[in-house]
C-alpha cells in the first residue's frame, strides 16, 4: 500500500517536538511514549531531551530513514523542510500548519499550489497541510496533536475519515458515545496532494478496517471517489457519507471554509446512489450506521416486526419507520395465530406485536415470540421495546433468541437503562430513542439491500435516483443502441468553431445520429417557402425561430403552435421575423414541423458536474419540473433500463401510465431515447457543455417518443 | 377547579391497599408516605396495618370524606365501590382496573359503558380505568401505581399528560435527561369519563403549570380540545403535542389499542395549527420542547445567529436548520464589520460566523462577538458552538452575555462535555447533538412567533395551513358574504327525503344562496330543447348528464365537453342518455353550460371529521391535487384572508399569479368563493355530509372565479 507510512508507519520522527505535552509539537511525541510506539525521534535544535526522549538537532541526525516525518513547523518553514526529508528518503509526511489554501488569501493559495507541486514531482506521501493528524488505533500510532484520541481504547474495526478537524474529533466522540471502536481515525486537512479518496482506498484494502464513516464538505475528485466506494463494496464494507452543504447557507458555509472546488448538491446526491454508500441524513445518524454494522450484519433489511409491552410504542415505532421509509410487514396468518396462542386476551399480534404485560409470564414467552416474529421470510429485523426492568427480567431470553437467529434483534429503551455492552456481547442492537433507531435502521437496510435511498436533503422534491437493487458500478453497461439503430454514424458533427451552442435544427440532427428519434422539420427561409412546405408537410404545424442566440423562445413568442393554414403559417413567420429583427438576434430561418397530438411531455438533459461530471436529469414537462421539482438524476452511464427506473420514480409517472383514461405512453420508447442521449452526451465529451431535450413528447404506447426540441451548448474552444 | 379533589388532592383513601411497596395497591401508599403525605387512609378488610398506617376495614370506616378515593381493585368490584364512594359524598376517584374497552371484548366495552354512565349521573370525576395514575410534584402527591415517579424530585413548571402509561414514564425519563422538570404528570387512561381535554382545561388554569407536553393517540372531543388549547395560549403557556398514528400501520396500531375514535390525520393536522401548539415531530422531540420553554422565554423565533469555531459545524447547523424550517439570515454588513475587527484574518462572519481558534484570545473576544451577533433585530437565538475545553475556557463570557441579552443563547457541545446544571442556572440553554437542537428550535420558535410549521407527518405532500401568524382560535371571524351578496339568502333549501345527493344543478343554486358564484346552467329534457337552449347560451358548450346516482361522471363519458354546435350538442345529449340508460341510473336531464376559456382549475371541498368536524381541503385541480397531493387543510370557519393564506401555501400557487405569461388569476375572488363555500356548509350543519366544488375555475384576474360542478352530499335521514 503506497499509504502505509503514512498511516501505519514503524518509525516516525517528530520535527519541531515540543517538551509541553499540550502544545502542538507535544501532543504526538506524548501520544506515542504512551502508546509504547518505540521508534520515535524528536528533531528539535534547542533540547538535549524532549518529554524524556534523546533530541535530535536535525531531521538530519535521525539515525534511520523514518517512514514518517510530522512537521510541527510554521507554513514558512515547513516546505524547505519537506525538502530536506525528501532528499533523504522519507517517504511520507505529515503537515500540520495553517496558513494554506483555508486562509482564502493569495499568499495562503500559492503556498498550497507549491506543496502540491513538490509532492506532484517527488512522489512523497504528504498529509494535509492544515490537518490534526491521524489515529490508528489498530496497531496503537498516534500522527495527531487532536487531545480527543488517547491510547487505550479498544481497537475495533470502524475507520474514521473527515474532512474537518473539528468534526473527526466531534464524530469520534459521536460514536464512542454509541458503543463503536475503531481501526483509523483520518483528518484529511486541505488535502494538497493526499486527498479523501486516496485514504478511502488505502482503507478499502486495509484488513482491520470493515466499515468507514465519512465527513465530507467537498469531493475532488469524483471517478476516484467513485472507485474507492466500489472497493468497499466488493470486499463488503460499509462505506457511510455524511454531507454537509445541502442547504444554500450550508454550502456558502464550507465553501469559505475550504479551498475545493464546490460540488452541486443533486450531482452528490446521484454519485452516492450510484456509489452505493449508505448516507446518513444527520451526523449523529453516521455513528449509528457504524454501530448496526458491529452487530456483525445481522441487519439484511428494514423491513422490522416489532414487539413491544405497550401498543402505544408499537405505533410510534411504526409511525417512524414508515417516515424514515422502512416497513413494518403485516405477518402471515399462520404466525399471527401463533403469537395470539402465546399472548392471552386479543391484542394485536399482526405486526406491531402488543405483547401487553405478559412478558413475565414464563420462562420462554418472549423468546418464543421473537422466535415467531422473526420466522417469516421478508422480516429482516425485530424490534423489541421491553424498557427498564422488562428486559432486565427477560435478557436471558432475548439472548437466547439472539443466538438462534441470524436476524437482527434490536432493542429499543427509552427507559435507557439497559446493559449495553452485555446486549453488544451477545450480538443485539440497543437505541434509547424510537427515531433515531429507525433512521438507523432504515439507511442501513436499505444500504444492505444494495440500494441507497432517495436522500435529497433539502429539496424539495427532486431526488437521485436508485439504479436498481444492485447499483452495478463498475460495469455499468452502456445503452446499446435500438436496433433500428444499426445504420447510425454515432458521432458528433464537426463543431463549427466560436459558436456557444446549435441552433434547435442542427441539435436534433445531431442527436438522431445516436438513436434519438426526433420531430423531422423543414428550415423555411421565405413567406413563399414556408407556405409551400406547410403544405407538404401537412396541418396543424408549428413553426419556430432558428437562432443560435435565443435559448428559450416561449417566452418571445417565437414559437407559434397549433397552425392550421397555410395563411395562418405566413403570418407568423412574418410576425416572428418582425420580433427577432427587432430583438437584433442572428436568424437562420423558421422550422416548420407537424404538431404532434396526444402524449405526455417530459424533459431529459444533461449537465456537467465538476466533481462527478455527466449528469442526467429526468423530469415530466414543463411545470411539474419546475414548480414541482419533480424531477431525478442519475450520473453517466445509464441505460434504458436505468432511464425507466429514473422514470418510475417521478411522482408524476402515472401521467405516463395512463391517467384518468388517457392511453398509456410509450415509457420504453422514452427510456431507450434518453439513453441514446447519454450516449451521444458521453461521445461528445469534452466539447460539449449541455445538453437538453425539452419537451421530449412521449406517444401512446407503440408509437415512440420523440425530441420535439433540443438545446445542445458547447464549451467555448480554447 | 372541578379537577382538584383528582389532580389535587387534601385527604386519599386507597382501596386494596396493600402492605407489599411493590404491588399496585401498595405503591401509591408507599409514595405518599414518603412524600409526607399525612391524609392517607389504606382500606384494606384482612390487616389492620399497611405499611404501618392504620388501615380501614371498608371506606365507610375511614374517618373523614375524603377527597379522592383510589380503586385499586379488580374492575368487577370496582363499579359497586365506586357507588360507595359517591354515597359517602367522595368526589374524585381514581381507577386503576383493566379489563374495559381496551380489550376490545364486548364485555370490557360494557363495563366501561356502565362507568361512564354512572359517572354522567353523579358528576363524580372518575380518573381512568385503566390507568396508572398521576403525580402532582408541585405538592409532592402520588396517585400512581407507576415506579418511575419518586417523591424528591425537584418541582418544575411542566405538566405532563399523556394517553399510554407507558409512555407516560417513557417521556418522564426523556425529559429529565434533558434536564426538564415536572408539576404534574397524568395519564388519562381510557378516558370513560374525565377525558385528555378537561386536564388540559385544567393545567392551563393551573398557577404551577407554564407548560404542558402530550401524547396524543386520538381525542374525543375535538371543540373541547381547541377551547382547552386556547386558554393555554392566553396564558402565554406552552401546548406541545406529539400525535402518534400518522403512519397507518402506526394508526391501526392505536386503533386496536385505544377504545377512542379513529380522527384522520390531516385533521389533527389542521388542528394542531389551528389550536396553535407546538408541534413536535419525534417523542423526543416533545421533551426538547419543554426544556426549551424552561429557558424563559428567551427563544423568540428560529432565526439563528452561529457562533462557531470550526466552519464545519456552521455548515451543518445551517443545513439542519434550513432542513428544520428555520432561517440563518445574513448579517448586517455593520454587525460583519464589527465581528471582522474582532476575528483575524478572513474568516467568514456573515454568518454563520467562523472565529476558528480565536475565541481563546482574550477575556472579551466572545462576549463581544455573542453581543455583536444578537444585535439584529432580525435574530431571534444564538447558536454557539465550543465544544468541550473552549466552551469550559470561556463559560464566564457566554455567562455574561447571557446576563445581558432577552435573546436565548444555545450551546451545541458535540463533545457532551458541559457543566448543563451550571448552563440552567444561566439560562444558556444546551445540546449534544445538531439536528436534534435544529429541530427544537425550529419547533418552538415557530409556536413562539404564533404559527405552526407545517408538519404532515408521513404525507407526500398535502398539509395543514398555517392560518397567518397569529392563529386567532377563539374569535376566528366569520367570512363576510361579499359586497354583491346583500340580497343572499344565506340559508339552504329544503333538503328532499331520503335522498343522499343534491343534483348538481341542485347543488349549485344552493351555493349561489350563499355568494358562492357559479356558472348557471340550463337543464335540458330533449334534443330539440338541447338545440334551442345551446343556441342561446352560445358556443363552445359543455353538457353534462344531471343525476343524483353518478358522482363521477367524468370516467362515464357523461361530460362533455368543447361541443361548438347546435348539431354537436344534439349528438352528445342523445349519446349521454343512451350512456346513462344503459347504466340504469335516475335522469333529470343534460345541463347546458358555457364552456369558459383561460383560467385554472382548483378544487374546494369540505367534508366532516368525526372529532373536530368540519374541514376545508383547498388543492389545484385534477392531476395535481391527486398525484402531487398539492393541498391543503384548515378546520372552519375560514375566512377569505384565511382561504387566500391556503391557496398561497400551495406548491402550484404560482400557477395562479400567472405563470408563464399567463394572466394572473383572480386570487381574491377564488378566496371569497371558498369563504362563501365554508359559509354554505357551516348553515348547513347536520344535514350535509359533505360538500365540494370541483372544478372551480380562477379566472383572470377582475372576471371573478366560477364553480363549474358542485357535490354535494347528505347524511341519510334517521
Amino acid at each position: 500500500m503506497s499509504l502505509e507510512p503514512l498511516l501505519h508507519p514503524r518509525s516516525i520522527a517528530v520535527i519541531g517536538a515540543s517538551d509541553n505535552k499540550a502544545r502542538i509539537g507535544g501532543v504526538p511525541v506524548d501520544l506515542l511514549i504512551r502508546a509504547g510506539f518505540r521508534q520515535v525521534y524528536p528533531v528539535n535544535p534547542k533540547n538535549e531531551t524532549v518529554q524524556g526522549l534523546k533530541a535530535y538537532a536535525d531531521i538530519e541526525s535521525v539515525p534511520e530513514v523514518v517512514d514518517l516525518a510530522i512537521i510541527a513547523l510554521s507554513a514558512e518553514l515547513t516546505l524547505p523542510m519537506l525538502e530536506r526529508c525528501h532528499a533523504l528518503g522519507i517517504p511520507a509526511a505529515m503537515v500540520y500548519a495553517s496558513g494554506y489554501a483555508e486562509t482564502n488569501e493569495a499568499e495562503g493559495r500559492v503556498r498550497q499550489d507549491a506543496l502540491s507541486a513538490f509532492a506532484a514531482r517527488t512522489g512523497m506521501k504528504i498529509a494535509g497541510p492544515n490537518c490534526m493528524g491521524n489515529a490508528n488505533f489498530s496497531h496503537s500510532i498516534f500522527t495527531t496533536f487532536g487531545q480527543s484520541f488517547q491510547p487505550g481504547e479498544v481497537p475495533g474495526n470502524t475507520a474514521l475519515l473527515t474532512q474537518s478537524g473539528n468534526m473527526c474529533a466531534t464524530l469520534f466522540r459521536m460514536a464512542r458515545r454509541a458503543g463503536v471502536t475503531f481501526s483509523q481515525v483520518i483528518n484529511t486537512g486541505n488535502e494538497a496532494s493526499v486527498e479523501f479518496s486516496d485514504y478511502l482506498e488505502y482503507l478499502a484494502g486495509d484488513p482491520a478496517t470493515a466499515s468507514a464513516i465519512c465527513y465530507i464538505e467537498e469531493l475532488r475528485d469524483g471517478p476516484k471517489f467513485l472507485a474507492a466506494a466500489a472497493k468497499f463494496r466488493a470486499a463488503g464494507k460499509l462505506l457511510a457519507v455524511y454531507k454537509v452543504g445541502a442547504s444554500e447557507k450550508g454550502a456558502e458555509a464550507t465553501r469559505s471554509h475550504t479551498a475545493a472546488l464546490a460540488g452541486d448538491s443533486a450531482a452528490y446526491d446521484a454519485a452516492f446512489v450510484r456509489a452505493g454508500v449508505a448516507r446518513a441524513s444527520e451526523l449523529s445518524g453516521l455513528a449509528d450506521l457504524a454501530y448496526l454494522h458491529t452487530l456483525g450484519g445481522k441487519v439484511g433489511g428494514s423491513n422490522c416486526a416489532i414487539l413491544s409491552i405497550s401498543g402505544a410504542a408499537g405505533a410510534i415505532l411504526s409511525d417512524a419507520l414508515s417516515l424514515a421509509g422502512g416497513d413494518v410487514p403485516t405477518l402471515p396468518q399462520a404466525v399471527q395465530d401463533g403469537l395470539s396462542a402465546q399472548i392471552p386476551g386479543h391484542s394485536m399480534v399482526s405486526n406491531p406485536i402488543d405483547m401487553t404485560g405478559n412478558i413475565v409470564n414464563s420462562n420462554d414467552f418472549l423468546s418464543e415470540c421473537i422466535r415467531l416474529a422473526l420466522s417469516p421470510d421478508d422480516i429482516d429485523v425485530l424490534l423489541l421495546y421491553t424498557p427498564g426492568i422488562y428486559l432486565t427480567q427477560a435478557l436471558d431470553q432475548v439472548e437466547r433468541a439472539a443466538a438462534e437467529s441470524s436476524k437482527a434483534i434490536i432493542v429499543i429503551d427509552t427507559f435507557a437503562m439497559a446493559d449495553r455492552d452485555r446486549l453488544a456481547n451477545n450480538g443485539i442492537g440497543y437505541f434509547d430513542d424510537f427515531d433515531r433507531a429507525a433512521r438507523a435502521i432504515c439507511a442501513y437496510g436499505k444500504w444492505k439491500r444494495g440500494s441507497s435511498p432517495l436522500p435529497f436533503r433539502g429539496g424539495a422534491g427532486g431526488g437521485a435516483c436508485p439504479l436498481g437493487e444492485t447499483s452495478p458500478l463498475t460495469d455499468m453497461p452502456r445503452p446499446n443502441p435500438s436496433p433500428e439503430g444499426e445504420g447510425l454514424s454515432m458521432t458528433w458533427p464537426a463543431f463549427p468553431a466560436g459558436r456557444t451552442a446549435l441552433s434547435e435544427t442542427e441539435g436534433k440532427a445531431a442527436l438522431a445520429r445516436f438513436g434519438v428519434p426526433v420531430v423531422q422539420d423543414a428550415l423555411v427561409h421565405s413567406v413563399e417557402q414556408a407556405r409551400s412546405e406547410a403544405t407538404r408537410i401537412g396541418f396543424p404545424l408549428v413553426a419556430k425561430l432558428v437562432s443560435p442566440d435565443v435559448a428559450h423562445k416561449t417566452e418571445h413568442g417565437l414559437i407559434r403552435l397549433g397552425l392550421d393554414s397555410a395563411d395562418a403559417v405566413a403570418e407568423a413567420f412574418k410576425a416572428m421575423m418582425t420580433k427577432a429583427e427587432a430583438m437584433g438576434v442572428h436568424i437562420e430561418g423558421v422550422t416548420l414541423e407537424p404538431m404532434l397530438a396526444g402524449g405526455v411531455e417530459i424533459l431529459a438533459g444533461v449537465t456537467r458536474d465538476p466533481v462527478f461530471g455527466w449528469m442526467l436529469t429526468i423530469g415530466l414537462g414543463g411545470v411539474w419540473t419546475e414548480l414541482m421539482k419533480d424531477a431525478c438524476h442519475a450520473l453517466l452511464p445509464v441505460d434504458a433500463a436505468g432511464a425507466e427506473a429514473m422514470l418510475r420514480s417521478l411522482k408524476g409517472f402515472r401521467l405516463l401510465e395512463g391517467y384518468r383514461g388517457a392511453p398509456r405512453a410509450d415509457i420504453a420508447a422514452a427510456a431507450r431515447a434518453i439513453a441514446a442521449l447519454g450516449e451521444a452526451v458521453l461521445a461528445g465529451g469534452e466539447a460539449l457543455r449541455e445538453v437538453e431535450i425539452n419537451p421530449m413528447l412521449v406517444l401512446p404506447e407503440g408509437r415512440g417518443a420523440v425530441a420535439v426540441d433540443a438545446l445542445v451548448l458547447l464549451e467555448t474552444q480554447t
